[in-house]
């Protein structure tokens, strides 16, 4: 399974050259994971009062410029469970033409900022994303 | 040579967890090219008249979290130049220890977008900062 | 007639005591315009093509704080409009409560930056959301 | 007693327009307070462990556009101070003409969110900067 998450280029995200600026291109990819925990049923908003998922790692490539109004389709796609991390891409395209690729790697912290295992909960919502494969 | 810039964690880059939220990471580590320009005679308003140098590839390791009122110290290193891009790093530190590092491609692009080579002037600019050691 | 613009109070906009970053609300302003404008038939990205609609002046009052995962409703009214500016406001209430209200003033120009009039087109589609009574 | 701060455009301030992005400029209005607050001794990164200052009000004219690569002066100057308030505004010019004129109030509150009367040392250090002839 795969979750994917439209997104248009608003004013917002362009620079002077009225391309994405790129730091707002992480803003895209965190919006759709926050989408995606919606989706499986652990909102970011419930998950961050004692906990959290930051970012350990992140590897992105810019394949061509996205423009104020184009209309963004990001696919997640999750790679790999371990004990308390999860790896995941994003492919971002454009009527089907790739703009950006994004592979994370989110850790699961407890309240005081220390990687603990996933609930089985989240390990159970998690898993059907998996797809080694894509 | 290395290039150093210092930037206080400031409220805006916090999110709720009172940390550095990640994306707000890539404005600071765009802000220190930016300045890295300036410091080498040339600046980005000067640059994106007509090009500019989009960045074509990242990739970003989180070490610690940064917290609201840290001092970080970001050392930009360049490693590589080719006929129209440049590699470096960005080890970003607090107190001497790693909080993020950050390695960026550079394109470098005429004003139709194209990848164009490097003026002498910028290759001339760039190179005393490449160390391939670090 | 208004415009509504539903917006979550998504990770991004939040600051470290939770609550939304003022300056983020001014996004969420900007996007809900630029939501209006789609609906009325001139979306910003062909807008801002020879000319744009800046903001001159802004009144903002902020009533009570937005949290983390707030669903929150945003309706646009139309004041006034005159030869090249149209006065607007942005009420933000969650559940019904305010949380925000916002006055402002869009100037129309022209592709060198100079106030010009409405063109007849958009001067008929920002007339129906006129509203002196709201 | 006013106090100025200086801001160089950067490119992450600017909109495909190629100036200043209005919700950046709340931004830097932030950065202004903030760094106020460092100066008068009362670093937000203290303030905001068990407190804040929230901003509940504003208004906000745009002079004429700020572009990329303009070196900014922000002048803050305390308008009113009330038992939990502080009137301000921030003058923004750029080589001594007008660009944005900002007038806020910030409320003292508690780790609860509700506003509570300055503290003799906060009142002590923000009296100083009061002036109503500005």
């Amino acid at each position: 399974m795969t979750f994917t998450y439209k997104q248009k280029v608003l004013f917002k995200y362009c620079d002077p050259a009225g391309i994405v600026f790129f730091p707002r291109y992480f803003e895209m990819m965190n919006d759709c994971v926050e989408a995606f925990f919606d989706q499986i049923g652990h909102p970011f908003e419930t998950l961050h009062k004692d906990g959290g998922v930051p970012t350990g790692k992140i590897e992105a490539r810019f394949h061509a410029p996205s423009r104020h109004g184009d209309h963004l389709s990001l696919t997640l796609t999750g790679k790999r469970i371990t004990r308390s991390t999860f790896d995941f891409t994003i492919v971002t395209t454009c009527d089907g033409a790739p703009r950006m690729t994004y592979a994370a790697t989110l850790i699961f912290i407890d309240a005081h900022g220390k990687s603990t295992p996933w609930t089985d909960d989240l390990r159970a919502a998690l898993t059907p994303y998996l797809n080694n494969e894509a």
